[in-house]
């Protein structure tokens, strides 16, 4: 009689890191679900780019597997306050009801792209991304109705089309309010402090407390009963 | 009376040009219909990076608005003979009647996201991509299927969902053989001379001739009745 030896191979999955609040709870939510992580950042000229050194504490925290972060320089083009300092970046009030000036144009479309392509590339099927449709910026990149449009696309062109597989793209928090999101990631450890989310730091990383991204976030610290570590200007 | 003073401008559209005979292609004719052309080729870590060189010089010989070369390694993951010095490039036979090892994953996925970027950016609402379903390489990205999927989807995840536009991804090599390629491209003024197809060029730029893009390219020529300009090794 022999011995059986059993290897466990974890599903691999690629996690979209943004250095933000919703992506490093995402990160939480899939290593509970028992996938082995992959993170991808992009440097894409973004005006907070000081949330790339948060998505390297984050996912060294969490013990990824490996992080690439993607330069892709989308000032070339702007059409964004991230990207353009020429354009201001608004305070919450100013940019509720329509698309706001901090949208940048095709962003996740480019990110998820990019995501698919690595996991295509090491066999893997799963892709999470922290989308988020409640409280809801207004972002057209952040619609339930995209991704599921994007996750048949991918399937469509890459070998998933002719193979016995298909990418799923996870949205965990896409139905979950932001102090819902902060209550799952306290309950699974994320550390809050390490990261960021204000659209316009100062020098020190310090948040401005005021622009849409803050506002969203102090008022889900609130809602969730826990105390907000955000260090602000 | 006064002076009527009626300002022409031209539609813009974002052009993916590889350096290749195909996007050649492409470029000319979006010219020929009256659209203002924008370039984007990728130094994606490709095997046959001298393309590269080849796309500037079409681009400028297009007379282009801009042409803009974006960096994205994708040989950080691989997965493809054109992007892992590991596998080799097969040979035309080798490579029939399956998705070759030459796909590289996700590419045109990868590709036409970023295109949406910029021509969202820039207010253009054209994107034409040389892809083609005749003289067919077995690569799933570059289907009708996948492009529809791909449009549908871009105009779901950008401003086209809430504004009166759409993106229209135009593919006019679609359903043309290698042949029919280069004979209206010839009708259009093509130089072929500044294209390169070859998967394995030596470091002068010198076509291996047996490759499968080399393959198909040469019998287009024959096909076309068109002296092939190509330098082989």
């Amino acid at each position: 009689m022999g011995v059986k030896v059993i290897v466990m191979c974890k599903k691999k999955a690629v996690i979209l890191l943004s250095g933000g609040l919703d992506s490093a709870t995402c990160l939480a939510i899939a290593q509970s679900q028992g996938f082995e992580c992959y993170a991808l950042s992009f440097d894409y000229g973004q005006r907070h780019r000081c949330e790339l050194a948060s998505a390297r504490k984050i996912a060294a925290a969490a013990g990824v597997t490996r992080h690439i972060i993607m330069p892709m320089d989308m000032r070339q083009w702007g059409g964004s306050a991230l990207t353009d300092d020429n354009l201001a970046v608004p305070t919450a009030e100013e940019s509720a009801n329509c698309i706001p000036i901090t949208y940048v144009p095709a962003r996740n479309l480019v990110f998820l792209a990019v995501a698919s392509a690595w996991a295509e590339a090491i066999d893997c099927r799963d892709i999470f991304i922290g989308v988020n449709s409640v409280d809801y910026s207004g972002y057209p990149d952040c619609r339930e109705e995209f991704i599921r449009s994007f996750e048949k696309t991918a399937n469509l062109g890459t070998r998933a089309a002719d193979e016995d597989w298909k990418f799923t793209i996870h949205t965990p928090l896409q139905h979950w309010n932001k102090a819902e999101i902060i209550r799952e990631g306290c309950r699974l450890g994320v550390d809050y402090s390490l990261t960021v989310s204000c659209y316009n730091p100062d020098s020190n990383g310090r948040a401005c407390g005021i622009c849409p991204s803050c506002a969203l976030r102090k008022k889900g610290f609130e809602d969730a009963g826990v105390k907000d570590v955000t260090l602000y200007q």
